[in-house]
C-alpha cells in the first residue's frame, strides 16, 4: 500500500509499504479516509525527533473498519471511525491513574522506534492497537475534516484547558495560536470562559482567533500584559494556556496570569530555560506542563463536536492528496497552511 | 420608607417601615431600584418559613448606594450595585472554609428573626450589612432585569451544576423549570454541556428550556427514563439537578444518572422522604444536597451575564410597582408569572 | 480440585470442580494459598444475592502463580500474588473515568452468573482474567492475613475515606464495627484523622475501635450525637463512614455530619428508605453511595500495609482448612467471628 | 513597652516601642509569652527584605489575650492565643476564591511598610487586626513551644504537602530540612505518606528527618536520584517538596518526581532560575509555588498538633530572653540553631 514515510531531514517520500496485520484481539484495521498533517510531524521532518528512514509517519486519521479482532468492542467492520494519536496498555500504573498520556507501554503513531514503533496514518490503511481504548465511531453526520481531530489536536485544546481547572466564568489567555492554541480558545469558550484573550504575531490567526470568540493582542505591536491588566481590573487572567513551549512564551505566561492562577504548558518544551521563578512564587502560580491525554477526553471532545460547541474545521486550510505528501510538507514547513488534510 | 411587609399566611401589605441605618463600617444603605419576587418568598408568604408580622420581605435586589461605612470598598455612593440574597461574617470556620451557605452567622435578606432578623429588599431602602462581601457594582450597561438576580436565583443554577462537578462536554438533566430549573439549563449550557435534557409538566416552561439550549421532555406525556437512555447509549446522564426539592424528583433523578454520576439537589427538601438507596448504591451516586453557595460564584456569574453566556431576562414575565405587591404574590402564587420584578 | 460451593440457602459443600484454565493473554491461574470468608459472602449464603448451586464462591485471596498467559507482566510463575475482588475490561467509558468498579464488563469472583460468571476463590486454584489490571506481587515479608484483604475489605475501608475528600486534619466517625467499618477507622487514622469517633452496640468490635486509634461510642448505650457535637464544638464531624447500609445508620450519619460535611455509605443498602432530606439539605451534606473502587486504590492501600500504616491482621479472628468451610460459614453466619482465613 | 527592631543589615536591637492599641473591632492586642525566630526573618536581618529602621519585627507568636475589639469572638481577655503570620481582609476576591495568603489588604507582621505595616511579634505585646480570621485559642494542654508554631512553619509544612495533593499511600520527597522541610515531612507522614525521602547536606537535620519518620540521604555523599529509583521501582516519587527556594533544587526536584506528579515548591524563590523544561513537560509534572495559605489550614494544624499527630517541639534547639535577641539572631544567622524562642 501507499504510504508518507520519514527519508531525511527535510524530505519525506511517498512509496510502497507492507500492509498492516491484526495482531491482538482487540486490534483494528482503518482503511483511511483522510489523515491530518500536525506540528509534532514538523518536528520529524526538521529531524528533531528522530525518526528511521522508510517508517510511516502521520497521527490524526479518520477511516473505516477494515478488519477487527474478535475482542474489538468500539467498532464493526464498515463503521467510519476516528483514533487517538497514541495508544495505551490500560494496565499499567499511570493508566490506572487515568495518566494514559504517560502510559509505561503508550505507543504514539507514526513516530518511530523510540516511541512504540506503530506505523503511522499518512496511509491507505493503519493497524490501530489495543482499539478499544482510543478507537471511536464517528458520530452521524460528522464530516472528515471534523473527526480527524478530536484524538489529537483538539483534545489537546481541550486538555490545556480542563487541566488548569479552568472554571465557568473564568477569564484566559492563549499564547501561540497554531491549530492547538486556536483549539484550546475554542474549548475554553465552550466551557464558559468569559473572555479569551489570543496573543500572537500573525494577523491571520489574530482573525481566527476573534472568529472563535476570543479577544485578539498582537504581541508586539500591542501590549498584552498591559492590555489584559486593564481588562481585569488590574489582577490578570484566571488560566493562561502556552501553546508555544518556550521559555519566552512561558515567563509572559506567568506575568499575564492571576495570583494563585494556573498555567497550562501545552507547548513542546525541550531543554533548559529560564523561567521567572520569583514572580511565579510571588503570585502563588501552578505550573502544569506535559502532552496531552487525549484518551481521557476524547469521548467529552467528540460530543462537543458532535453538539457544535467545538469545530475544527476552520482550521482546515488546504486539502491534498497523500501523493502530494512531499509537497505538503513543504508547504505546511513555510507556515503557509494551518492544517493540511491528505487524502489516500 | 414603603416597604412589602409580611402579615399572615396568604396575606402581605405594603407600609410605612423605619429608615435603615448604617452600623458596621463596611455597611452599606441601597436605594433599591427594582427587587424580585423569588419562589422562596412564596414559603414565606404560605407561612412555611416562619416570619413575624410586619417584617419587610425580599431578597433579590439592585440599587444604588446611598450611603456607605468608611471600609466600604465594592462600591462608593451613587453606584448602581447588586446584592447577594445572604450575607456571611466571612471569619467563622464554615466561611474560611469557603461555605458561605453555611457562615456560622450569615443573615438572610427578609426572613425574619430567624434566619439574622435582617429587613427585606422589597422596600424604597436596603441596610447590606458586610457588603464588602456580598455587594458588587452593576457591570456598565447592564440592565436592573439581569443584574437583580446574580446574587440569588441565577447563583443558585450555577451552584447547582457547578457543584455537581460537570465538565464540558459532559451531559445533564434538570428537573423542574421554575427559575432556579431554567437558570441550571443557562449555566449547564454555558459549562460546555452538549445536552442538557429538561424535564417539567407544563408546556410554556418546556419551550423556555428549549430555547435555552434544552431538550424538553414532559415527566408524564412522555418516559424521561426512556428518552434519556435512548439518548446516552443506556448510560443515563453525567449530572441531574433537582430543582424541585420532592422525594419523588429525586428518586427520578438517580433513575436518570449514569452510573458514579452526581445528582445536584438544590430544590428545598424538607422532613422525611423515600430515596431509592438501593439503586443509588448501586450506582454509584453521588447526592450533594443544599441551599446555593451564591456569594462564592457571585464574581464568575456576573462575569458570565457580562458576557452575555447567562441571561435571566426572559425568565421576567412581570414588572409591577411596590404598591402592587399584594396582587404580585397572589398573582405568583396563582404560579401565572415565572418572575416578577417590583419597583419602589 | 476442591472448592467450597454454594448450594442452597445456608448451606455450601466442599467438592470437586474443574481446574480452570488460561482464556486471555494476560490471564494469571493462581494456586490459593489462603482465602477470606466475606460479609458479602453472607448475602450469597443467606439467598439474597443469588447464585448458582454448585458454583465456587469467594473473592478475597492470597496465592502463587502457577500459570501465567504470555502477557501477564504483574507477576511470573512462581510468585506469591494477591489480588482484587472483581476484574474489569479497563477501556469500556467507565473504566476510562476511573470507575473501576462500575465497568461495563466487570465481573466479581464467586458470585455467579449474574455478576460475570467467574468462578470464586475459595478453592485450592483460581483463574484471574485480564490480571495486569488487578494482580499484584505480595511485597516481600508481607504475610497471608495481611496480602489476602488489599484487595477487598481493605481496598473497601481506603475508599470509604478517600471518596469522603478526608483531609489530613479532619475529624470522622464510622458506623458498624464489621471488618469493613474497622479498616475505614485505620484508614482514616492513617490519613491524619485527628479523631475517628467509632459507633457499634458490640463491646469486642469496640474494644477493637479503641485498639484503632477511634474513640469508641456505643450506640444505645450511651449517645453518639451528643458525644460528637461536645467534642467538636458542636459542629459535627468531617466525614461519616455508614459501613452498615440501612437507613436508620444513614440516618444518623447526616445528624453526626458537620455542615457541608461528607456522608461516605460503602454499606450494601438495598431497596428504598426513609431519609432525613430536610436536615440534609439544611445542612448541605454530600452523599456519595456505592461499593468500593478497590482496583483504583490497590497499590496505594498495599503501600500502606507494607508501612505499616494499614493493618489487618488483628481482624483475622479464624484460621480454618478450606475442607471446613461449611462450619466456617455457620460461625460467620452466628457472628463469632469478624474475619476466618480458609487454607486449601 | 520593649521590642525587638531592625536596625540595619546584620543588625537588630531591643528598644522602648510605643505601646499598640486596638483600632477595629475584632482586633486583639496580645500580650505576648513566646515568640519565634524564623527564616524570613533573617532575609529582613540580611536586608533582602527591606525593613524600616526601628521597625519591630517577627511574625510567629503564643500570648494571652490583654483587650479585645467588640467583635471578637475567637477568645476573650485573659485566654491563651495564637496567631498566624499574616492578616487578610477576608473580603477581597482572593480572599473569597479562599486565597487568604494573596489577599489584596494582607498585612504580615513585623515585615515593614511594604508588607502592610504592622509591627512585629518579638516584643511585649502585639497588636493583631481582624483577629476573628487568624487567632486561634490554644487548646488545653498545649505547650508554648507547640502552639507557636501552627499558624507558621508549621502551617507552611503542612501547605506543602496539601497543596501538592498528596494522598494517603503516596511516597514523597522533601529537599532541604531547614524547619520548613522538616514540618513538611511530619505533615506528609501524618497524611499517610508510606515513605518519605529527606535530602539536605547537613548530618543533624537527617538525623531529625529520620526521627520524624523520614529515610534519609545525603544530597553530595549519595545519589538521592538513584536512591530514590531504587525504592520506587524506577518511577520517582509522587509529592516532592522544594523547601529551599532555588533553581538548583527545584531542577533535582523534578528529576526525582514520577509523571504526572507534582512539585510543591514553598521555599522563597527570587529572580530568574534555569529549570529543565523539557523534563518536567516530557514528564508532565505540575508545579505548585509559593507561599503558604496558612489561615486556610491553621484550624486543622491545631488540631494535628493536639492530636500529636504534628509536633514541632523538637525543631526548638535554643530558648532565650527578648533582650537577648541580638545574640539570637547571631545565634541564627551562623545556623548554630533550628528554631530559637524568645520569651519577654
Amino acid at each position: 500500500m501507499r504510504a508518507v514515510t520519514f527519508q531525511a531531514p527535510g524530505e519525506v517520500a511517498v512509496q510502497d509499504v507492507p500492509e498492516p496485520e491484526l495482531q491482538g484481539p482487540d486490534d483494528a484495521i482503518v482503511q483511511i479516509d483522510a489523515s491530518g498533517i500536525c506540528g509534532s510531524d514538523l518536528h520529524i521532518y526538521h529531524g528533531r525527533v528522530p525518526v528511521e528512514p522508510d517508517f510511516t509517519i502521520g497521527h490524526e486519521f479518520v477511516g473505516t473498519v477494515l478488519a477487527a479482532g474478535h475482542e474489538l468492542e468500539r467498532a464493526t467492520v464498515g463503521e467510519r471511525v476516528l483514533g487517538c494519536f497514541h495508544t495505551a496498555c490500560a494496565t499499567c500504573t499511570p493508566c490506572i491513574r487515568g495518566d494514559y498520556h504517560r502510559c509505561a507501554h503508550g505507543r504514539t503513531f507514526g513516530h518511530g522506534s523510540k516511541l512504540g514503533d506503530l506505523q503511522g496514518a499518512q496511509a491507505e490503511r493503519l493497524l490501530v492497537p489495543r482499539a478499544n481504548l482510543t478507537l471511536r465511531r464517528v458520530p452521524e453526520g460528522m464530516s472528515d475534516d471534523v473527526a480527524l481531530f478530536a484524538g489529537d489536536v483538539l483534545g489537546t485544546g481541550y486538555h490545556a484547558v480542563a487541566h488548569a481547572g479552568l472554571r465557568s466564568g473564568d477569564t484566559a489567555a492563549v499564547l501561540g495560536l497554531g491549530p492547538v492554541g486556536l483549539c484550546a480558545i475554542q474549548a475554553a469558550r465552550a466551557a464558559g470562559a468569559t473572555q479569551v484573550f489570543a496573543i500572537d504575531t500573525v494577523s491571520d490567526r489574530l482573525d481566527m482567533a476573534r472568529r472563535f470568540g476570543a479577544t485578539p493582542i498582537h504581541l508586539t505591536d500591542e501590549d498584552p500584559k498591559r492590555t489584559i491588566r486593564a481588562a481585569t481590573a488590574g489582577a490578570g487572567v484566571d488560566v493562561v494556556v502556552d501553546a508555544v513551549g518556550d521559555p519566552a512564551p512561558l515567563a509572559l505566561a506567568i506575568s499575564l496570569v492571576r495570583d494563585a492562577g494556573t498555567v497550562s504548558g501545552i507547548g513542546a518544551y525541550a531543554g533548559k530555560g529560564e523561567v521567572p521563578l520569583g514572580l511565579a512564587w510571588l503570585k502563588g502560580v501552578t505550573l502544569r506542563l506535559g502532552l496531552a491525554n487525549v484518551i481521557a477526553h476524547v469521548d467529552r471532545v467528540l460530543a462537543m463536536v458532535s453538539a457544535g460547541l467545538l469545530d475544527p474545521a476552520p482550521l482546515v486550510t488546504h486539502h491534498m492528496a497523500l501523493d502530494q505528501a512531499p509537497d505538503a510538507y513543504a508547504l505546511y514547513d513555510r507556515r503557509e497552511a494551518l492544517k493540511i488534510v491528505l487524502t489516500p
